[in-house]
This record gives structure tokens, sequence and C-alpha cells, in this order.
């Protein structure tokens, strides 16, 4: 893959907003590269393949540090405080400070519209029927226009405008510069592409792990299998499916069995 | 000091908002300790003040880290996204997914008030004209108006909390568990204290510190004196200053003047 | 428990080292304080010992870096070259650049001496015969000797500390302060406590670990069922689980029961 | 200058070691481009010298953040000890659990060996004598053959890896991948390129100094001259320059005085 064919290639998110991958540093071979210095001298010799899936599925973590991304995000205010909060990046925001901002507000699509989940105390339940998301939707497009107009007079009015902003709703759009390496990359998106990361979120996360997987295939099919879409099981939980697995009445890759069995302490 | 005496005593800032001391670990003397572990067996003497002095004069910075603070706080949305881009704090935040806010949305005084500055892109110019800064207010009180009414029909309308929240303004209020070290906390300080700091993060700023003096008195003072308000000046600068300077000129201390001329080279 | 009943009681560790616990800030009730933050104004009531888990089992980490202990360790550098790899400490150690060095060097007990590992590249394998181990004892102790004299006549020829220490072994004995917060304690402790992990680092982990539990006995029960003896199973492997499992076999506690169902996408 | 002509060309530093450049991302100009996300729609128009020099006068770190550099070293534990202290990089080093270390041990150059200075505890006085310098070096020497011929015995009589290492001294060599950012690299090179930092890591921070400086010529010229080589002064020490100054004695540039004069507060 080129890198001309992948960067500064901006893709749509939500109504307004957009990931573009403005650079990265490094590949799968960064990885096994930086995995084998530890094993100098030592006569181990394994594929590519082989090393990433063992050094993902006993969480040697380090050498995933040594892949980086920069990306430039355009999305709502309420999604990048979710954002944020991983610490492990290097970002440069746009300031309303110093800048009049762009009048963008996230407006959902009827069908991302929900009802308060019941089960779920901060989730999203059913889709809402079509009556009442139009409801919701001209409540918002009402609030949005005074808003609107609000920052516009105050910002005439003279107003400084690190002042002015804060009137503007948590969906106004913001625009940052984003640095992460592949190992607090594959953290935030095993929490942001979690089916309880809010919806939002998940789109942009989405994209995100497109772009990992083009650049880092090997690494990324790992994540998703040994992290992404596994599960922990306790120490009792281990009690458990000894107890009630049986082992002759499955159909597995020999290695496969091996690897469980030892994780579960089965001989 | 006594514990009991500092803790969970909410000082309010702005109009709903407060800093409150959670609870904290070490003292001037718990700095100085960590730093002769460094000089074990080496015989070196020197009073806590001094040898606090040194170590913020020489930038040793790894002793203040023994020291950490649990603050809750209270503030808006706009004062809390620049407050969290210091990665070196540890913070739980309400969730705005799993609660209903309260619609406390902050309303600046009017000597708050200011027209946006000339000469700085980013900041607050003149105060208001008495005038100016009514119609100012009434303009916000008229967005937070229309907000709230917003809010609670789109609650009332079953639409799941995530949602309902993005109309609310980025004034409205935020609360977090916020805990930092000592050396971050000075840099965290020397940053959000700046004149060019927006005048709102001042605010808060300042009622930390007040918190820092009393329990760290002397690694306080150093800090002010050898820190906050210092200035670094460049190489250049270095060279125009041992130019123009008259040191027969100068009444000080020796040992004052001694260090400074070490500093800039002048024997 | 009283504060003053388990700091500063050294435990001694290996023939020279210990661990100091200096201080700590918090408790299993500062967690649960810190996660109910999030939850405020709604109408979520649980027990303590209920939430933690709850917190463990979902990855919800940050209300357990609201807990800070601070330790004074004395160990062999080969050790402490393992234990400074983990980032989010704080650390400030003896310099022997300022200070000689006590020439207290690590001398492994007959016990510990073992044959490499065939299976394990970076293991030990069978602990090594009586007599063997006796040659290994006795040739470490040359070395040490000559060493000993060797760092002692560097001394006396009035060369720099800086230099005359490079002569000193692995195994010579370094002290320093070390602050972390309970989240990244728990993710050392899980590494650090791996049968993996070299032997003499966890006989330092296994003190931490009991330290720990005194204080926070909630979080650390929960810590190791969750986490510490807990499994990771991949995508692939949780198929085969799925396939082999015979519920219908296992007599376990309902709600234990129905969440490892919900883990494994069983209904 | 092309990407080819400065990676993987190992530069040597002391007797054994190197600085590698594996890889790297960005340049002054990522630097202003992550800058000027933050004045989005702002007209402030400047070229990147200036705006570099400005960003660095202020402190305005984050922008360097999006620099990232990739070293592959080798270099003596006791450097290495210093070298990790920085707890910002990403790193991935050899193992002596795994592997066989290469008895490579470092031996200072007999213009390198210096008397314990008498004013700097921690420090290196005058350059030894000829005679005592051959006598330290032939110290330092019979040491190492013992420890040669020790680590080799015990290797030799089955002994594990991860225990025999224990008798090599600090001077052995190891390697390792390090990933840092430009912001925290120039911190790393301020304390490492310090006067009062031991020779050996001062050799190999001015080796990753001049890698440095080729890919971001202006922010390193601008470090330099605002960090590297300046000073920190007091608000006690302002009061004295203030006193002491005789401005219309200094010959320079008018813009560098007005910034030097609001620097002091003198109108």
């Amino acid at each position: 893959m080129n890198k001309e064919d992948i960067v500064k290639k901006p893709v749509g998110v939500l109504d307004h907003g957009y990931v573009e991958l403005i650079d990265y540093m490094g590949s799968d071979t960064m990885i096994t590269d930086a995995a084998r210095v530890s094993y100098k001298n030592a006569k181990t010799k394994s594929q590519d393949g082989f090393l990433i899936d063992y050094l993902m599925r006993n969480e040697h973590t380090s050498p995933f540090e040594q892949v980086v991304f920069t990306f430039r995000l355009k999305m709502p205010i309420f999604v990048a405080r979710q954002w944020v909060r991983h610490r492990t990046a290097r970002m440069n925001e746009v300031s309303g400070r110093y800048s009049v901002l762009d009048a963008d507000f996230y407006m959902p699509d009827a069908e991302d519209i929900n009802y308060q989940s019941e089960s779920n105390k901060q989730g999203r339940g059913k889709v809402m029927s079509e009556e009442d998301a139009a409801k919701v939707r001209s409540v918002i497009s009402k609030c949005y226009d005074v808003l609107r107009d609000g920052y516009e007079e105050l910002l005439e009015s003279g107003l400084s405008k690190e002042i002015a902003r804060i009137v503007l709703p948590l969906s106004v759009y913001t625009e940052f510069y984003w640095q992460m390496d592949l190992h607090n990359l594959f953290h935030f998106l095993k929490l942001r592409l979690h089916p309880h990361a809010q919806l939002e979120i998940r789109k942009y996360a989405e994209v995100i792990l497109g772009f990992v997987r083009e650049i880092c295939p090997m690494a990324t099919e790992s994540f998703v299998n040994h992290n992404l879409k596994s599960i922990r099981i306790s120490q009792k939980e281990i009690g458990i499916v000894r107890d009630g697995m049986d082992f002759s009445a499955v159909k597995a890759d020999e290695r496969d069995l091996k690897i469980l069995k030892e994780k579960l302490g089965v001989s």
C-alpha cells in the first residue's frame, strides 16, 4: 500500500464530521522488529503473523506502541469529550477563544433517535416512532435556531469570543489533530466499539478501525480475535467451564484446543 | 493543621460551582523525605526550606510528585474542557448518559463581561458598558430559557438521555473527582493562573492554589518565586542582560547575587 | 485498620531487601465514592462490594485510580530494572553518583537456583542439584569478592563515585520511594505475579499484594477473581466453548451462570 | 533531506555503543500545521520560523508532540538506567532472561577518568593523572576478566540465564528500541545535555540532538535559544535585574528588546 493512497483523504462521519489520516509511522513489520530486539541472540525464529498473535495473546503490548497514527478529526463536542478521556494521545484542537466557530451543530438522523433504554440506564432503547422522532428533531431544530442567532448576536455586540461561545450546544462541531500509538489505539477501539458506547462515537471508531486495518492488517486481525471480540472469564467461571466442558464434543484445530486447555488448566 | 479542618469544605466559585478538597497525601516533609532518598549515605544536611528551594530552582521535580491531592469540582463544561487537557490527572465525572443533568448554566456577572480584545486574539478586552453587558446577559438568558425548556421537552418525549443532552450549552455545569500530584499541579497552576488564561478557569485555579498553600506552604512559596512569577531568559537575552547589567548598582543579599551571577555566567 | 499499624513497618524480602509502606490515600470506600460521581441523580443503589465487582468485571478502571500507595523499597538492580518499566509510577531512587553504595549483593538461596528451562526460553527449569548449586554459589561469591574489593580500591584511588560504581554487579541493592495508584498497581501485580515473571520480582509483588489486601480488601478480592486469576478467551475460543459446554451439567449460582452465559452469548 | 540518507545509519558512541535512527514522523511543517489547527478561521498569518519561535517562547508545547522519533540504542546499563527514567518513551529492550548477553563492558578512555569533584557531590572533578588513570583501568579490567569468566562458567554449569546475568557489571551494554515525541525529547535533551549530567549520557544526548537538528532545524534552533541555553529568573531576581539594568547601554534589535522588557515588566 502506498502512503499517498490513504493519507489526506477525509472520510465523512455524521452530518458534518470526518476522520482524516494525516500521517503514520510503522507497520506490522515494525511491531515484529521491535519485538525481536528482546530475543536478540536467542534462537527464536517464527513468522511475523505467528509472532504478532503470540504478542497479542500474551499481552506483550510494548511492540505495538512502536506504530503511531496522526488523524485530523471533526466531531461534535459531546463526542470529543469522551474522546479526550484517553490520556495517552497528543492533540491540538481548534480554539473557540481564537476563532469564531462554524455554526455546525449535529442533528441525528431519524433512525438514530431512540427512546431511553429501560434495561440500561446509560443507553438507547428502541428506535422512536416516526412521529416522536419528528417531534424530537423539531425541538432540537428550534433550539439550534435560537442558539445560532444568539451566538451571532453576541459576537455582533462586540462580546469577546471566549464568552460568546458558552451558549453553543454540546453538539457543536470541533476539530483537532490527534496522535496515538497502536497499543493505546487498540485499547481505545475496544472501549469505543463496545455496544454500550454511544452510537455517535462508535461511528468514528469504526472508521478509525478501517484505517488501522489497512496499515497493520495482521495486528488488526489478531486484535479483533484476541481482544475486541474476546471475553474475560473469572477464576470462578473457569471452574464452571471446566465442569461443563466436553472437549470430545468439539471439532477444532489441535493447536487451538491445546492453547485453550492450557488457559483453562485442563490437561 | 488538621486534615478535618480543610477537607470536605467546598469553596464556591462562579454562580453554581465549587472546589472541595476530598483528601490528600503528603506535605512539605514528604517532599524532603523523598528527595533525601537520593542522597542516602551522602553527608548532606540542609534545612527543609533550603532543600525545597534548591529542588525547585534546579527543576528536580520528582520529589514533588510524592504529594497528591484529590478534589471534587463543579464547573461549566467550557472550563472543564480546558481542565481535562492536563493528562496527568485521574478523574471521574458525572455522566449525562446516566443522569439527568441539573439545568445550572453559567451566567457571567456584569463585571466579567468584556469586549473582544483587539491586541490579543484569544482574550477579553475592556469591560463592556453597562448597557451592552445588560444586552448580552439578556441574549444569553433567552438562549438558556429555550434550552432549559428544550431539554425538558426532549426528556419528556421519552428520548434517551444521551441524545437529549446534546442541546445543552457549553456553560452547563459538570462535576468530577480529580486527583493530581503536586509537581503536575504546579504546572497546571502555572498555565491556568497565567493572565492570558480564561478568567473563569483562573478563578478555580486561585482556589486550588489556596488549598495547596495550606498543605505545603514551603513548596508553594518556592513555586511562586521560582516558577509562577519567574521568567525564562533566552540565550540571546542573557547576552543583553550581561551587557546592560550594573551589579554595583543593586542592593541585594550576597547569596542571591551569587546565584544570579552564576545563572548569567558572570564572574 | 489503623494507619499506624501498617505504615513504616518494613517487611524483609530476599537477603537484604524490604518493602515498606510509607503512606497511602483512600480505601474501598474512596473507590465507590468516585464511581458514584458518575451516577449522580441516577437512581442506582447498590452495596459497595457489588459495585466494586461490577466495576472490575466491566473494566471501569478510573475509580481504582483514586487510591494511591507510596512504598519504600530495597531490591537488587536487576529486579529494579523490571520494576521501573511501569511508567505510571512516581519514584525517587538513591543515586550512585552522590552516594557510596552499600556492597550488598544478592546471593540466591540454594533452593532458588535452577537450571535453564528447556521449554521456556526465558525461565527457570528444575532446581539444581545440591552440588551444582553449591558450585554456582561459589562462582558468584568469588565474583562478588573481587567486585567488592575493586569498588573499594577505585574509591580509595580518588576516582569519582559515578565512575567507580560501573563495576558493581546487577545484583547490587538499590533503594527508592515508589508511588502508584491502585488501578496501575493491579496491572503491575498481574504482570509481576505471573508464573513466568522472574522469581525474585514475584517475591516483592507478593508482599505488595499483602499490603493492598489489608487496605482495600473488597477491591483486592475482586481483582484476584476477575483479573489476576482470570483468563481471556478469544473469539475463536468462545465458539469452541459454546460448542462443548453443557450448562445442565454444572452446579452453580443462578446469577453467576447468567453472567457467564451473557459473556458467551448463549441464551 | 531524504529519509534514506539518515535512517539506519548507526553513529558510534563510547567503546561499543551506538545511536541509530530507525524511523521518524513529521518535520518543522508538521509542528506549524498542528499549531494552526488552533487558529482555524482566525486571521493569523505568520511565517513558520516565527510561529515556531512563538510556540517555544510561550511554552505552547503540544504541537511539538506531533513529531515522533524511533531510535535503536546500545549503551551501558548504568546509562540506560538514567535513560528509562523518562517515562514518556516507548521502548523494547533486549532481555537477559531470553538471551545470552554479549560480554561487552564499557571501559572509559583515560581522558574520561576523573577524580571525585570536591564542589559537586555527584560529579567528576579534575582528570586523573596518567598514573592514577592507568591504575583505575587496570582495576576495572581485572574485575571485568573475573566477571566474564564467571558469567561463562555459570552458563556452562546449566544455570538459567536469568540468574547467571546477575553477576554482570552495570557497565554491560544493553540494546533497545526507543520512541519519543519531540516535545518530550527536548525535555530529555535539556536534562541530559546539562553540564551536571553524567559524561557518558551526554555523549549519547549530543548524537540525538544532531539527528533532531537534521529533521527539525527550525524547532531545534528555537529550542537551543529559548530552552536549552536559557535560564529561569525568579521573581526576586527579576527585581534585581530591573534595578541594575541600563537598557540605554545595550545594543540590540528593537524587537528583541521589546520582548525582554515585556518579560521583565519594564515599560
